[in-house]
This record gives C-alpha cells, structure tokens and sequence, in this order.
C-alpha cells in the first residue's frame, strides 16, 4: 500500500468519530466527516477538514447506508475508510465493498468479521484452536438420563435453559446430582408453559462470572500483541457502564495466560486490526463467549495504562505496515477506569435527548473526556444515548478512584439528564472499591436502592 | 503533626487555586476557596466546600490581605494553608504569621523564603554548597585595567553592565580581549548617558542560554528527591510562554549530574516542600540563578512525565509525613509540553480580559487541561492575564508535538482573545520542532514576523 493514509474517511459519528478525527490528525492525515440531517452541527463535523452529508437523521438511510457512504469516499478522494464502532463496524459485506471499491477497510478481514459475527463459528473456530469456552450439551438434552450424563461432563453447578428461552423463563440451575432430575423437569415445565416448546439445552453454570476481555492488535504479517485485560463486568442489561484495567480479580499468571493464550489464537487464523476477545471468569477459569472484530468503546483505558495510541495503531496497521515491536514491549504502568456517561435519567434509564445546556469538562492529572459534546448543541434523539466517556488514570487503584470521584463531581453537562450521579454511587459502594463484583452485582445493587 | 488535613485554606484564585483543590479532593481534604469581590463566580469558589470574601477586586485589599486571610482559616477552621503560586505563596512574613497562628504553612520554612527571595543571599547560599553561579565581578569595575583582570578570570565572551542598568542601556559585549577596552568605556558612556551613573559590573556573557529548572521535594526528614529538568527558554519578557520536560538539549549525564547536585545542595540546607532552582545552560555548563521556593506554574508537565501528583506531595509532606520514596523510585516516562494560554492578544500582547462566549477545551489521550474558564465566565482585568494551560504528553517528543498541535485546533475560548494562536505558531517552527532555541530565540523570532 506504501505509505500513510492522506485522507480518511469516518464513518461514523459523536464521540467515536471524533476519537478517529484526533488520532487521523497526530498522524498529520486529512479527515472526512459523513453525517446525517440531524448531525450537521455535530462536533464531528465542525473538526473534520471535510464533509458530506448522507442522508435523512434515519441510521439506516444515512450512517447504515452503503452506496451514500462510498459515494461520499469516492468524491473526497479519501483512501481508507474507519468505520468506527456499532453501525458498519462489522458488517462484513460493507468491508468487502470498501475494499471493492478501491478504498482501504481500516478494519479487519471481512472473511474474521463473518466468522466472529456468527456465534457458534466463532466458538467452533477459538475452542479448534485451543481456547475454553463454557462447557455444554451438545445440543438440546431429550432425557433425564441425558441431563445427568452430560452435567457430569460438564461439572455442577449446570444450567438448563429453554432452547426457546429468554427472560429467565425456562432456566433452572442444578447445584448437586441430587437437584438435577427436578431441575431438568421444571426447566422443562416451565419451558412449555411459556413458549410452547420444551426442549432444553445445558451448559456449567457460573455464578459469579465477571466479564474479563482481552485487547488485541494483528498486523499484515502475522504478528499479534495483546494489551492486557480490561474488566467490565459493572453492567446493566448487557451494557458495560464502567470499565476498569487492570482487572481487580485477575493474578499476574491469570494476566498473562489469557493475554497470551488470546493472542496466539488469533495469529493461529491470521487476525489483523484491532480486536478483542471476551470471556467470562470465574474461579481462576475463562471461558470464551465472543470476538469483536473492531475497536471498542472502553479502549480507552487500555491507551491510558499502555500510553499507546490504539486508534492510531489500528490506522497503521491496515496501510500494511509491520507492527514494528513485540509483546514484551508493552509496558504497563498504573490503573484506569471509565465511565460511560449516557444521556439518560440515571434512575429510570429513560434517554434525555435535547439542548445541552452548561457543558464544562473536569481537567487536570491523569484526567480524559472523550466527549462531541458542547455547549449549546442539541442532542438528537435518533442514535445511542451514549454522549461522553469520563476516563480516569492513577498509579494506584485507589488513586484512580479518587481522582474519578472528584473527577465526576466537576463534570457539568447541563440542560439533560445524564448518568454521572449513577457513577458517583456505584464507585462509592465498598464492593466496587473492593473491586468485589462480578457481571450481576449492578442491575442486583440497583434493585435493592430506593426509586428515584 | 499526625495525619493528613481535615480542611485547607486555598490563598489564590484561578486555575492554581482550582489545582490545588483537585488535589485536595483527591486526598479527601475539604478546601476552603478565598476570593475578592470579582471572583464571586469564579471556578474555585464554586467548588471549594465553603468559600470567604476577603476583600474588593485590588489584590492588595485581597489575596494579598493577610489578616483577611488568616480570619478566614480561622472562621472556617482550616488546619492548613496553601499560597498557591504568586500572591503570597514567597512571602515569607505571611509563612511565618500562618505558622504563629497556629495554621500549618504548606510551604518551605519562612528562613528559606527569604533566603532565597533575596538573590545575593540565595546566590551565595548555593555558591557555598558547590553550585555553580554565572561568574562574574566582584562589585562594579572601575578601570580598564580591572576590567581586563576580571575578563581574563571571567573568561570571554564577557558582559558589561550598568548597574543602575535596565533595558539594555550600558550593555556591551566583549568577544576578546582586544574588544574589552572599547566594550567598558562605552558601556560606562552609555550608562552616564541613561542613568546618570556610570558605574558597571562585569559578569560571563551566555550568548545562547537555555533556561534549565530542577523540581524538587524534601520532607521534614532531610530528604530531597528531584524529578528532572523542564526547559522553559521559550520566554517573552522574562515570561515563561511554552515549557517542556525533558529538555532537548540535555543528554543523560547531564541531567543526572544536574539533578542530583540540586537535590544534594537543598538537602544540605535542609529545605522542605516543593522547589525548583533555576540554572542557565550554556556549552554543557549550568549556571544558577535562582530557587523558587513554591510551586511553579509548568509543575505540570513534570507530573506528566513522572505521573507523581506534585501538589498532593507537597501537601503531604507538609503534615510531617517522610518521602516514603527515594529517587530511585521516581520514574521518567514520555515528553510533555505545556502552553501558557493568556488573555491576550496573540500578536499585541495586549490584555483582552471579559466574557468567555464559548469555551470547549480538548480531549482525548494524553491531552491535559488546566483552567478556571467556563463558558460565560467574565475574566476580571484586575489580575495575571494567564488563563489557561494547555498540557500535552507523548511517549516521544514528536508524538506529543502532533498532539499538541491537534488539542490547540481544538481549544476553543470564545468572546476574547487569547494566545493560543502564537502558541499554534511557535511550535510549527523548525526551530522548535528540532528543539534547537534559547532564551532569546522568542523575542528574536517574533521581531521578524508581519505584526498584527
């Protein structure tokens, strides 16, 4: 490909888009901005040295559509496309046009993006290789006898859930031997009662899991690095609130076993671009549950305990350059935290689109906002409610956390509600300062508050 | 003194107050904010816990009142006070009055306040312990023949120099010996014509000196560490305009060698508290001019490259607590350059205080912002112009030029003029990027720019 990109563009928006625009200008690269209507004064596109409008405030008619998106490349002449994170980021079908088209994909092979994007062949593809992932039937389980056959394959406690299932509805968790033939019954009971199908799977159980993920980066010859784990069990219906690096739970052998394990299977089937892989944790194991084959929100405090620029590397490595240093050159120094402010009641989580009235960021040490925000700018209703990212360094985890807590306390975005008075709580409760919490302790903390 | 402050008296206003609240929020301190009539609304008083008027706009009716100062510590309880950075943070009447009334002083002892306030007493303090002074004579120089005696002890270049001198009237150069006859009886002419007085002194002339400082801190227990060097030659009217650490133009054994000579001659006096003494640097030699005995503004890019929190070890060891490190332990991680933002306009100079109409400060890795601005905050004309600093890190000088340049586009101080396009200007210049300038270089390159 020789050589850098000169022109960029990002398709994307907010915060994200922004966090490209920057990296894409420390590499001395020009950027282009797409937005909808809605997003014409989007600080996105106030930064950017062009842009192009491609469509009505609709996602799908602007951000998610393909031909106004290589139209806008093609008619700034941009080389490379950064298709940021959620929309395209992993559509595989828009990184093989991008490619088609002539342009760049700053992003991995569309071939990884199909093959992660689909659950059971990404699973099939990293436990071939070698990674862990939750043990279960093979299947749906016919037979009590069946049941038991497989849970002591599996190792109590298991799981049996609706094959149909959703909602808690049909899922039974079976301690002992002894549980198991009432168990498998009422899964199956309650399975038929609710969906009409009563076919059940079984997988091991785990309790108290937390959400432990490790960072990525391949380039075009083969070499994988990883940088670390980041924990983001605190999360509410499936969404990460806060993140922290390194993870509270995980020993310095854990560390690099799963750093290195992940990032061996992902040289085994040739990964390029930034990437991450994420596992469930529990009692000293991992267990793998998906790839994502982009960057990610929380790569931010990966960048903060590494000092190295993600976004940057990303856009370095789709030019075909060589990585240009190994693993033993990441260094990593200090502990980081970040706080997903959304544009929600931080009670209700009902979202508060609107006029930002009062927008001042906290500054000072070891202090990061990732933020479009600004004062005066009308946030749409249309897309993700989340509209800043607050991430915070110290060389401890206690420090980390203060300088968090006085960080939050000046945050001011004003005119909307935001979750910032949800993270001054969470990161005030003794269990989070004794990073004593795994993937359920947030939505259980939140039901036990007082409402509203 | 046992344990850490329960509440501090923060004497200044501005950013450097707002600084040091941070820190003490991060160290679970209350603060206590002072402010004259026209910092009612200031960032500080907003979030300090509790607040006192001290006086009308004047500084001197203000932040340089002391008895209006010490009721305050004394009606709201303080344990402590913290100067700040100008006002009274060199006083060293004020230092002794808050010890005397029983506050602690979060400060050096007032004996090396004044001490070092005074230059003659402070040169000869250093000059004793073995720190090399630019050398020069003893008293004015009243013959030719004294002149020539001193140059050849001095060494050329040498500088001739009214005493009662100012503005470069009674200033000459001698390169050699055959110039020196000439150089001292115009000098001397010069210096009867202009001041009436035509007495002169003679000392080393630097011809390209680079402005080295040393940050230090002692504990209350005769140990002083140093953290590195800043180079703040990019000086307008002795004003410090961009500073960086570490300075480009040391190699590794000079930085050490003046490093450890500075932490070894104010242990030797027993200094206590933060502190930087100050050296020109010329051809591999240093020369001290004087020590600060207080924070500095560029504290900051310090706490960048080594990631300690200055101002929370400052307050710390003011209680009596030991270093609890030594300087071995104290790390150097990256580069950092820092800009002085100021109220000001960027080619005049003229000060341009009034209401900020927006105000976005910028994000993003490695990017540090410290500053009291809000939007529609009205910046009063009654005190230092300097409103802003803008803090850049990167794992490599060129890496943190980039960012810099990139966080500067950003930075938006809407409604007056500011700095920040001389600050855009200055580091695009080959000179700065190759790190090749001196103390003179800012005043010489601006005399050749286009005005306004």
């Amino acid at each position: 490909m020789g050589g850098l990109f000169e022109k960029v563009l990002i398709a994307n928006r907010g915060e994200i888009a922004l966090r490209i625009h920057r990296a894409c200008r420390e590499m001395g690269i020009h950027t282009v901005a797409v937005h909808s209507t809605a997003d014409a004064d989007a600080m996105h596109v106030r930064l950017a040295d062009e842009s192009v409008c491609i469509g009505p405030p609709s996602a799908k008619e602007s951000y998610l559509n393909i031909p106004a998106i290589l139209s806008a490349a093609a008619i700034t002449g941009a080389d490379a496309i950064h298709p940021g994170i959620g929309f395209m980021a992993e559509n595989a079908q828009f990184a093989q046009m991008v490619e088609e088209h002539g342009f760049a994909w700053i992003g991995p092979s569309p071939e990884h993006i199909r093959i992660m994007g689909d659950k059971v062949t990404a699973k099939r593809t990293v436990m071939d290789l070698g990674l862990p992932v939750v043990p279960g039937s093979d299947g749906p389980v016919e037979t009590v006898e069946a049941a038991l056959v497989n849970a002591a394959r599996i190792g109590y406690p298991v799981l049996i859930k609706a094959a149909a299932g959703g909602g808690g509805k049909g899922m039974k968790v079976a301690w002992s031997e002894g549980e198991l033939a009432e168990a498998y019954q009422l899964a199956r009971g309650e399975a038929r009662a609710a969906f009409g199908n009563d076919q059940v799977y079984m997988e091991k159980y785990l309790a108290k899991p937390r959400h432990i993920e490790i960072q990525l980066l391949g380039d075009h010859h083969g070499t994988v690095v990883h940088f670390g784990e980041r924990d983001c069990s605190i999360q509410r219906r499936h969404q990460k609130v806060v993140e922290e690096a390194p993870s509270p739970a995980l020993n310095a052998e854990e560390r690099a076993f799963i750093g290195n394990l992940a990032a061996k299977t992902a040289a085994a089937f040739g990964y390029r671009g930034v990437g991450t892989m994420e596992f469930l944790y529990e009692n000293g194991q991992f267990y793998f549950i998906e790839m994502n084959t982009r960057l990610q929100i929380e790569h931010t405090i990966t960048e903060m305990v590494t000092g190295i620029d993600l976004v940057r590397e990303q856009i370095r490595v789709a030019t075909g350059a060589p990585l240009g240093y190994g693993q033993n050159d990441i260094k990593f120094n200090g502990h980081s935290i970040e706080c997903r402010v959304n544009a929600e009641n931080p009670v209700t989580f009902t979202p508060s689109p609107g006029k930002i009235d009062g927008y001042h960021a906290p500054g000072g040490l070891g202090v990061r906002v990732d933020s479009a925000l600004y004062d005066g700018y009308r946030v749409p209703p249309h897309y993700d409610s989340m509209i800043a990212k607050l991430i915070v360094h110290g060389n401890s985890r206690n420090e980390c956390l203060m300088r968090l807590r006085r960080a939050i306390e000046e945050f001011v975005i004003g005119g909307i509600d935001t979750t910032l008075p949800l993270h001054q709580r969470i990161i005030a409760q003794p269990d989070f300062i004794n990073g004593d919490y795994d993937i359920r302790w947030l939505e259980e903390w939140m039901k036990n508050q007082p409402a509203g």
